[in-house]
């Protein structure tokens, strides 16, 4: 069986580094004859690349080319992705993709059409990278009913809140060295914002709870008001802030779905997270807390998924794998007003009695934080929880001026 | 399709709960029409049980009914399972299980009698309870050369150690905890000793390395010897103690595999595993380390894990699922003797400036711990990586009354 990649960037070139490296092994395991790599679609060129020869800049050549049964696409985006894969589709190949925007916009269309033409469309590599995510939750978990899932899902962000949490480092300074690295682009706001989280917990919660979820229909807050006051306050609390994507299932048919900073207590196997690791937390009626944790992003790891959704193409090519979800319907997502957590508050006062009393007033009882070193007209403190409206009202009424607001969570 | 049942104790009557439970999502799920339990063997009887009709005593009932495709074996012990899910598979009909011990010293010929028969035979529960890890590393992994595996395998043991770790409890203190809770049996042999780990990390070593690698082949310590000295120097040292089981791939075509205590950091996944959860690390070339967690026994938990095999036995009723490996061969796995690693040694000692000397006189530099309220005339410390056989010459040698020696890992 004969393989195309289209996109030649990171993580393209990294899925025909591991096709090559463990080609006997993968062949092997996709009990096909021989799985060769024929074609590479990209629009740069390569001069010198061991892979030349496969190039080519139009897209026809895969489209027309009976020999290619499987099609990787990892140029990224939207558009041209869209049509190229569902081109590909109906013409009867399989397609493997990471790209996690296409699959977050499109996913319940192109897993229909896939259905039809009785082909696969797979996305292991376009949520936690390298971390397996989308096939333990259809095949593994098969017997539970899933009610929460909660994830750090984005690399970057996570890196630049780990130097915040472990070294004192400011949102700047630490997203600067994130940008040296390579581990954040040069426009940061994709993963700063949480619409790279976003996507990918729209993935999550269409795979577990059966209806597309779509980005716009997901409240999404990013990591760049974030403190350093609020990462002490937090550790003051006994937890870490992380950037959590996560979605619940309520019991009449609606789920929630958000993107936002969280505390999370430091015993939650999600706090020891670090660094560009992603971890994804799934909550079964019959497993329990079922955590899965490893790079959710990099050349490898992501090509490594992909690979092993080549090998499973491959291995299917008879009989195609089942899963998928229905499209959307009205009011399934609701809204973020009306979702209920403990909220932190930072904010600062003028006169400390007034504050505290107003505090008291609009939320009663509440747990107040202290830090060495916290600015003395500053102060910290949970409430019960509380849905986001209510808690909106609340606060506008009280007698601070707010620096920051995090929701708190028990995973 | 029908479903039958061997064995009806904590898992095995789980299995009928969740399969009733969450019936019509399994069912739409295995693509069959209908998935029912006809038929439960067990000798006890269950008067009142809701499903008493289904009992019976006699294995034939189940062999020769043709309507039963798929036959859940959670008898534990390797007899009379083994006959029984031999014959099973020989008259065609797919088995299940969550029998460790079964798996772990006829795994690789009940995967050929599977192959012959066209038929499968799946033990996702055998290993970490319901957390997803057997798939996982046949279909997610298959694009990666796996290096290494690491695991809490235990959840009894990982409990007693939590207690000694966290509240400072002796080792028989928090055993009998342990049996008041449930968790650890009358005769906690097995698995303090290691016995259960080490049926579980063959299992793992054989799938992923290819050999059917059989219990007595892996050197086993269990964690009765740990004082809470240890536990305190462990933290001095800045990490946990815990029961690891791992194995390793050589180059040279050899693998390792052990379980004993060790050392691991605290900035390690494992050491914040607690209580009676479990954890796997897997380390592959491409993805580097990944980590599944959750509960690795219980009833809905390893139940859960079951009827998820089962399922997918439905799904693939016409199609096998390729999996398995070759039987064991000579010298594949290397003497323990002859694996390197740091060492912990807990000592006394009469002249401790004589000890130090007879310590740097067999071992050069070392690392020593200390801790408050740490025995006068007892001293830890950790040596460089050196082979087992070397390490027990030197440390004959040095002037000093061992009280533990614990494995030191970079997990």
């Amino acid at each position: 069986m004969n393989i195309a990649i289209m996109g030649y960037g990171v993580v393209g070139s990294g899925v025909a580094e591991v096709l090559k490296k463990n080609h006997a092994s993968i062949v092997k395991k996709s009990t096909q004859d021989e799985l060769e790599l024929v074609r590479i679609l990209d629009l740069r060129d390569f001069p010198g690349d061991e892979n030349e020869k496969l190039f080519t800049k139009d897209f026809n050549d895969i489209l027309n080319d009976d020999s290619i049964g499987i099609v990787v696409e990892t140029m990224g985006g939207v558009n041209p992705a869209y049509d190229f894969v569902l081109a590909c589709l109906k013409a009867g190949k399989s397609v493997v993709t990471s790209n996690k925007e296409l699959v977050a916009a499109k996913g319940c269309e192109l897993l229909r059409v896939a259905e039809e033409m009785n082909v696969n469309f797979m996305f292991e590599a376009s949520v936690g990278g390298g971390i397996p995510i989308i096939r333990p939750i259809i095949n593994c978990l098969a017997a539970n009913e899933i009610d929460e899932i909660a994830g750090i899902l984005n690399g970057t962000t996570n890196f630049i809140l780990t130097k915040m949490i472990n070294e004192g480092m400011t949102f700047e300074a630490a997203l600067k060295i994130a940008q040296e690295l390579g581990y954040a682009e040069r426009d940061p706001s994709a993963d700063v914002e949480g619409k790279d989280a976003c996507r990918k917990i729209c993935i999550l919660a269409s795979l577990c709870f059966g209806n597309h979820v779509y980005p716009d229909e997901v409240y999404t807050e990013g990591i760049t008001e974030i403190a350093l006051a609020d990462v002490e306050y937090a550790k003051a609390w006994g937890g870490v802030i992380k950037l959590l994507g996560r979605a619940t299932r309520y019991g009449d048919g609606k789920i929630s779905a958000m993107v936002s900073p969280a505390f999370i207590r430091c015993s939650s196997q999600l706090a020891g997270v670090d660094d560009v690791f992603n971890a994804i937390l799934v909550r079964g009626d019959a497993i329990g807390d079922v955590v899965f944790y490893g790079r959710g992003a990099g050349k490898l790891p992501t090509a490594s998924a992909v690979v092993a959704d080549v090998v499973d193409c491959a291995r299917h090519s008879a009989s195609r794998k089942v899963f998928g979800w229905e499209d959307s319907i009205a009011d399934y997502v609701v809204n973020y007003k009306d979702i209920k957590h403990p909220f932190f508050v930072r904010a600062s006062f003028t006169d400390e009695a007034a504050a505290k009393q107003s505090i008291a007033d609009a939320f009663g009882e509440v747990e107040y934080l202290t830090y060495e070193g916290a600015a003395a007209n500053e102060l910290g403190f949970v409430t019960a929880p509380v849905a986001q409206s209510e808690f909106d009202e609340k606060i506008a009424k009280a007698a601070l001026t707010v620096g920051s607001v995090i929701r708190v969570t028990d995973y």
